[in-house]
């Protein structure tokens, strides 16, 4: 079973609002088991959303309309959705007099255009709305459902969960899904793909997405089953052919991001951790506290963006940076271990390099990184280039200490 | 003129993804005066998005699809453009050489899969793509463009601004149009909005348009003419009707961002920065280092996340922390003072508070927030509580910090 959502509104089209009622009916279906396979925002057009109306009817069970519900000629909801049915609208009564109570009871005296939203699309069944004045709209047709929904989320909310998911419980075969999201650091997404699509192209059910950000891969699981032992099943077979596929690159098998993963490795030992950035200039340690709970493993560090605060805070000879330059292996180590010692913390990370746009030189070009990983059992350098922007670079260098940092931690 | 954005991903058909590049291109779009009218997202699928473009080339000047043009199976948006348009697809063996070229720098063999990102649709013009594998695509056919771009939005911006903008500027009426944009820290949306909807209100032409985010307000005034000059006057006459309603409250009159407009006032006395933070853990000190070129001013710093440390890197005394605790007015001081004199720095800031979403007390609320700022003329310490959870504290906290130190600055 599928779904397509079609929000209603000229002010979703603009540059800083987004439909967030999309988000939340997308979380309910999937948790029926019903796919949304297409979200559509469209504007106050009745031509328009008629056409969208009619292409969601041509491939969709369920076609969910939020919004343009509301009193005025901009609310072109019913209209549209009547023409694509090719249905007509007739007015209630008892519609009417509850948004006529309802203004009464905030003394107020109902408007004369109110009137247009105690019209039904025939065949239709009004969902009561006790948050606002437009009623919702239940709508069969051969099998398929059609609901019309108030844009506030006050009222769409409550109104789906109380008269919809009901409706729609009826209508659906019964359905459980299981998920399992494995992510993976620092490997290119065709690397990934290759590796694992021999397999998991194998199978419709479990489905299989992949998700690539800088330097993270996600793979998404998703299986159905009448049953939540099989769905269980279905998932954690694939999950157990893909795994060894990726060996050790898999760092999470719960979908939780690296530095949470991190951080319950550290947590597990009861060891602590500090940092020395360079070039990252405390990027790796904001994402290590947005943990909450980060203060039970993580001490501090030091910000060394200047080679005389390298000097200055972590005790890097100065002969050390004239000889090697600070972006260097030597430079690195000396970083890592001086933040050792001076926090005492059983583990320190650090990053040097060249973020650019500028300050690249032909020993170390924009986008070389050294890492260096301190802990009880010696000090190991990293040294990589990254390809992209500042804040790609930057994103990119983090990733791979806190993967570093992963391993060593065993 | 109008536009309809498709993207293309079934990633983004999940329940806590959106589409964020259809927020960046609307914003673009609109300055060019072209209007969107439909917004749609459809997952990987090749009839769902085929029929999803014909309906948008049925009644758009423009057609911008995003995603969907890596190497798998998965990505559909070439397939699927090229049949909705009725044209064929050919081999460029010039982009395969570049994508090769690209893995050749990382020192990674090109997959085979790859070479699928260098088949062009009939008659398009392939858009480089610097910082991803995946060439961009502008068609044009009988007026109209499509455009396929990619994904991410570091590949698909630069790609907008350098390749797509110049080729849409020149298939569009000319319009001169003029902008401002004015920002606003530390205000709340509501409390800006009544001081200056008097003004911008009287105006259709510039239009004015209000963006909040966490602590930062942000007036977009803008100006249409068929005039350079009477585009100017326009924006420039509101702006200065504006500007004195807010005075200082005003940190930015052409759009930068708080920690550019700060990293300007430091370059411009020639004088240098450090930090010491606590529960930001970093966050400060990665919003100053995100400018390129901040090695001028930002000479680093440290990370006193317990409060050992901060008695170790930053000598507080342990017997301050113990009356006061670490989450009060002498702590924020004796750490900013600590940083100054330790770095040698002409400014130190410190941030010590309770970001949650436990280790709140009854003295110190989850929230709680001191802020120190030592310079030149001694040290003042800033006390605030703020609302939301711990990602908004720590972001709210960090704008703070950097405002007392921009009116400090003068």
């Amino acid at each position: 079973m599928n779904a397509e959502i079609v929000a209603v509104g000229s002010e979703l089209l603009t540059p800083r609002r987004s439909d967030t009622n999309s988000l939340y009916l997308t979380g309910r279906l999937n948790e029926l088991g019903v796919e949304v396979t297409t979200k559509t925002i469209v504007g106050d057009d009745r031509e328009r959303l008629r056409d969208t109306v009619r292409l969601a009817l041509s491939r969709a069970h369920i076609v969910i309309l939020t919004g343009g519900l509301g009193p005025t000629e901009d609310d072109v909801t019913r209209d549209a959705v009547a023409t694509a049915l090719g249905r007509n609208q007739l007015f209630r009564q008892d519609l009417c007099d509850g948004i006529e109570a309802r203004f009464r009871l905030r003394g107020r005296p109902m408007a004369e255009i109110n009137r247009r939203q105690a019209y039904l699309i025939e065949g239709a069944e009004a969902l009561p709305n006790p948050n606002g004045t437009a009623p919702g709209q239940w709508i069969e047709e051969q099998g398929r459902a059609v609901l019309l929904l108030p844009g506030p989320p006050n009222e769409l909310q409550p109104m789906f969960e109380e008269h919809c998911l009901p409706r729609l419980e009826r209508l659906l075969p019964k359905q459980a899904i299981r998920t399992r999201v494995l992510r993976v650091a620092n490997m290119p997404e065709s690397e990934v793909d290759q590796k694992i699509a021999p397999v998991y192209t194998r199978y419709t059910n479990p489905a299989t997405t992949i998700l690539a950000a800088a330097g993270d891969i996600q793979i998404h699981l998703r299986a159905r089953s009448g049953s939540v032992a099989e769905a269980t099943n279905l998932v954690e077979a694939l999950a157990a052919e893909i795994e060894p596929l990726l060996g050790d690159r898999i760092y999470s098998r719960n979908g939780d991001p690296l530095e949470v993963v991190v951080g319950g490795r550290l947590r597990e030992r009861g060891e602590t951790l500090s940092v020395a950035e360079s070039c990252t200039g405390g990027m790796l340690a904001e994402r290590i506290t947005s943990v909450a709970g980060s203060s039970d493993y993580f001490v501090g560090g030091f910000l060394v963006y200047g080679d005389r605060m390298k000097t200055a805070l972590l005790g890097v000879p100065e002969a050390l940076l004239r000889e090697h330059t600070a972006v260097s292996k030597p430079a690195a180590e000396a970083m890592a271990l001086g933040a050792r010692e001076r926090t005492g913390a059983a583990w320190a990370v650090s990053i040097t390099g060249v973020a650019g746009p500028s300050g690249g030189t032909e020993a170390a070009p924009v986008g070389t990184v050294f890492i260096g990983v301190a802990g009880p059992d010696g000090c190991r350098v990293h040294h990589a280039r990254h390809m992209g922007d500042r804040t790609r670079v930057r994103a990119l260098a983090t990733q791979t200490a806190l993967d570093l940092l992963r391993r060593r931690l065993g």
